[in-house]
């Protein structure tokens, strides 16, 4: 067997599109105004699932970095999409941390499952605004994992401002759309029993 | 700001070596002691921090894929061995749920922190090893998040298998190795704080 050296976090070819240019979103409305957008882009192109995240300036409201799920498509399992928005923040800064590029804000279409809620904690951005609810995704027939019950509260007392409900209906939808569009719940237990949301 | 549209999770350039052909390794023990020369490697190489890990088919004792710490180096926050080491066995097989690959087991040298313990569950893997406990890497400076108390317990429950202290006396060792050379504690509170491992 050959071994795999290294492997590509990529987003969907729309994103090229979608990303050009200057982005700015000055509240967190609108940013989640935006995310909500990216999810539903990539349910409607079949390019991953319902979820979108992005990192931006906290004060300009610059969008540093984008993502979105693409974890069946990169044959990836952790390429959910604050990973991927994580991970491509730290390319285009140049640092795994940061808390070295002044305040930023992690938005998240949808609140984060126990994997991204523990990378939040290593990204060092300073906010954390959440759209639709864990249980939203759990009532779909998503799997969020194990979490720590006071999950909010934790990322508080790590430093990381939380706000949770922002567009959270508009984020839900999407939810529902992907679903009710035979989309897979392609993660973790639910593939080991051979689950779909359709 | 240009907009990045993909990264790469890239081993260090030694490991084209270390990985060359096949890598056979038929018990816990003897993966784990694959697992603990690689972290000690990637100390040795100052190429990332004190950890690995590495999937390998439970049956046949083949290596699938490995992974060492590459936060610093790949300006991924996410980078961590677990991480980089289920994204590349990804690769390898071709699918996000390595559970279509049969049954495979994860090494790693230390036991999870808060984000890889999620990234575990959605893996597809059917059992867990750990070297080095959790409060190893508390005891010199690591930062392992906010874990549910009974988190191998939870992932028995999610029907993959959890053995824990193989070889962590080699394990912990190059933990102290790596800090008592002055390695950066590079994770988020600590990055955060400006803190460092020296």
């Amino acid at each position: 067997m050959t071994h795999s050296l290294s492997a590509t976090i990529a987003l969907p070819a729309w994103c090229e599109d979608a990303l050009a240019g200057d982005v700015v979103a000055d509240s967190p409305d609108a940013r989640m105004a935006f995310a909500v957008d990216l999810a539903e882009r990539n349910v409607a192109a079949g390019t991953g699932g319902p979820f979108a995240a992005a990192v931006f300036e906290s004060e300009s409201g610059q969008l540093i970095a984008a993502g979105v799920n693409v974890v069946v498509a990169s044959s990836m399992a952790i390429a959910h999409a604050e990973m991927v928005a994580i991970a491509l923040a730290g390319a285009a800064t140049g640092s795994h941390d940061l808390a070295t590029h002044g305040a930023t804000e992690l938005i998240v279409s949808t609140e984060p499952c126990a994997m991204c809620l523990g990378a939040v904690g290593w990204s060092g951005v300073t906010s954390l605004v959440c759209g639709a609810r864990d249980e939203d995704a759990r009532a779909v027939g998503f799997d969020e994992g194990v979490k720590p019950a006071r999950w909010a509260a934790d990322l508080e007392a790590a430093g990381i401002a939380v706000t949770r409900d922002v567009r959270r209906d508009a984020a839900a939808a999407v939810l529902v759309r992907y679903v009710e569009s035979g989309g897979m719940i392609y993660n973790g237990r639910a593939a080991l029993e051979g689950e779909r949301g359709d």
